[in-house]
């Protein structure tokens, strides 16, 4: 994982915006968040795909893909996963490189579309890396819609198992609850909104990232049991048998809503909120992370990776790490 | 395939811009481009999966998965395949629904990546999908390097070749020279370029698309030779037993020095240009639509795709169609 080099607390941003001490805190449920202030999305990137490599003890000659799964875009033009081989100074190397994006489950679509590819010999070891940074656009005057985001990247390389390895997917799944397709969204950055073909009103707020929380909580939990029920039947697995579940950070109210419909005990469930806020696509691959890092589950552990994103899109997975 | 309602031709592009008649036709070697004055991207889209849907003689109840693979974005935020998924009207219809981004290249990169999983069972039958909205942002003033480019949409049904069915691909190959990452370029419309982060450049001329034309050439043309040497010798077939060649529709100079360069018939390139323009993502998938459709080529006979996309990106694919 990476992190930008600068970052806010919840007192810092009671100051900055004139509030009564512990305000922020109590409005967001984030301690402390990540902004990148110089930072490009393809730098924050190619931070973690190298810490990524040393943890994985590979050399850059290893790598025959990469695959940027971000929510969204660092330029327009050209894709994320070529800023980033560029970034990393690859261009003498002869890689694949494309996005995957599916919004804040990017991380996870990448993983099990790319899963089928180093199974099948397609390539040998695929870097994927998610990357957001999303706290400039945000309006900070509404703590609870924009207060809640981080920025962060993270990576991973997936390779096949070996034949000592027991590292598997168990089952995957990813559901597009489109009647929500407007309940999250940046209107501009692309060709709907473009500047030139929008001349009758302000530009600027079609630039931010708006959400209708209540719409979103409603179509996602009425959808959520039964995909659940659906990800865990055909993984052959229970809840309680898992080791630990790790969800997109997508609000305290989310995680708090998703344990308790779910569930899921407390000592099951990987919150890294409070310290780093939503990461947008960024928040699944760093709790992973962070999971692991800290002993919550261990290689061999069956967890699961769970979610809703823009879209609306539900996904999860149950994999053996 | 689908195209927007306007089109322009080269006579009316010299009358708008007050040029000499035949200028517009002599700089641009394009008679008519289409340009989506009110579709949405997503609105395009649609109308081509619909074709595609109706041509395969299917049900939207058979297709479990649409895949997005276009150049730009419609929105920032969700990713395209969420807004086609809704411009289709499948909210109720459990679909899993992401992005392919490899700028022109995307479709290529799409087929190739999701081929395994049709192969796999992963999914039944995947809708594959490419539209570029790109004329708006057009510099009209520079010919040579705007009035290039015209829009479109195509899709394709793709799904596990049955016992009777010889479609395969034989082999694919994509190759990243990101020395070139900054020679095609709309820098604006993601986080890099961001309004309220740049405020000390006018913000319009950054989200306009840029080329530098002779780097790119030299770059790709370099690169070509041994890239198309070495997919031939993957499949195990030689350039004079392809029924066609389907290049990605960049310039009349890059299909003309394609055709040189590798040795490829006239009776073997599909070359759509003069009628639709550089379609950006769309070109590949529109121009073999058209190769089929015209019958330059059948099901069962052996051709390339091959092209070259912002990143730069070179990319080719031999498949039995």
């Amino acid at each position: 994982m990476a992190l930008p080099a600068q970052s806010t607390s919840s007192e810092q941003l009671d100051t900055r915006l004139g509030l009564a001490p512990g305000t922020s805190w109590k409005q967001t449920g984030v301690r402390r968040r990540f902004l990148s202030t110089t930072e490009t999305a393809a730098q924050l990137a190619a931070q973690a795909c190298r810490e990524a490599m040393a943890n994985a003890g590979m050399d850059w000659g290893d790598i025959d893909c990469i695959v940027a799964a971000s929510a969204t875009m660092d330029q327009a033009l050209p894709y994320n996963a070529a800023l980033v081989h560029a970034e990393l100074g690859l261009s003498k190397q002869r890689t694949t490189t494309f996005d995957i994006n599916a919004s804040c489950l990017s991380f996870l679509v990448a993983l099990d579309t790319m899963s089928y590819l180093v199974q099948a010999g397609r390539y040998r070891n695929i870097l994927l890396v998610s990357c957001d940074i999303a706290t400039f656009g945000i309006n900070w005057n509404d703590l609870r819609e924009g207060g809640i985001f981080g920025d962060g990247a993270a990576a991973a390389v997936i390779r096949r198992t070996g034949p000592a390895g027991t590292s598997a997917i168990l089952s995957s799944k990813v559901d597009t609850l489109s009647a929500g397709v407007h309940h999250c969204r940046i209107p501009a950055g692309g060709s709907r909104y473009h500047p030139r073909r929008v001349l009758d009103v302000p530009f600027d707020p079609l630039t931010v990232f708006h959400m209708e929380g209540k719409a979103v909580f409603k179509l996602a939990s009425e959808a959520l049991p039964d995909f659940t029920a659906r990800l865990l039947a055909d993984a052959g697995v229970r809840m309680k048998d898992l080791a630990a579940v790790v969800p997109h950070q997508a609000s305290q109210l989310a995680l708090t809503h998703l344990s308790r419909r779910l569930d899921i005990a407390s000592e099951q469930l990987v919150d890294i909120f409070a310290d780093y806020g939503n990461q947008v696509a960024a928040s699944l691959p760093t709790a992973l992370h962070i999971g692991l890092a800290n002993g919550r589950f261990r290689r061999g552990s069956t967890i699961m990776l769970l979610g809703t994103g823009a879209g609306l899109t539900m996904g999860g997975m149950v994999l053996t790490v």
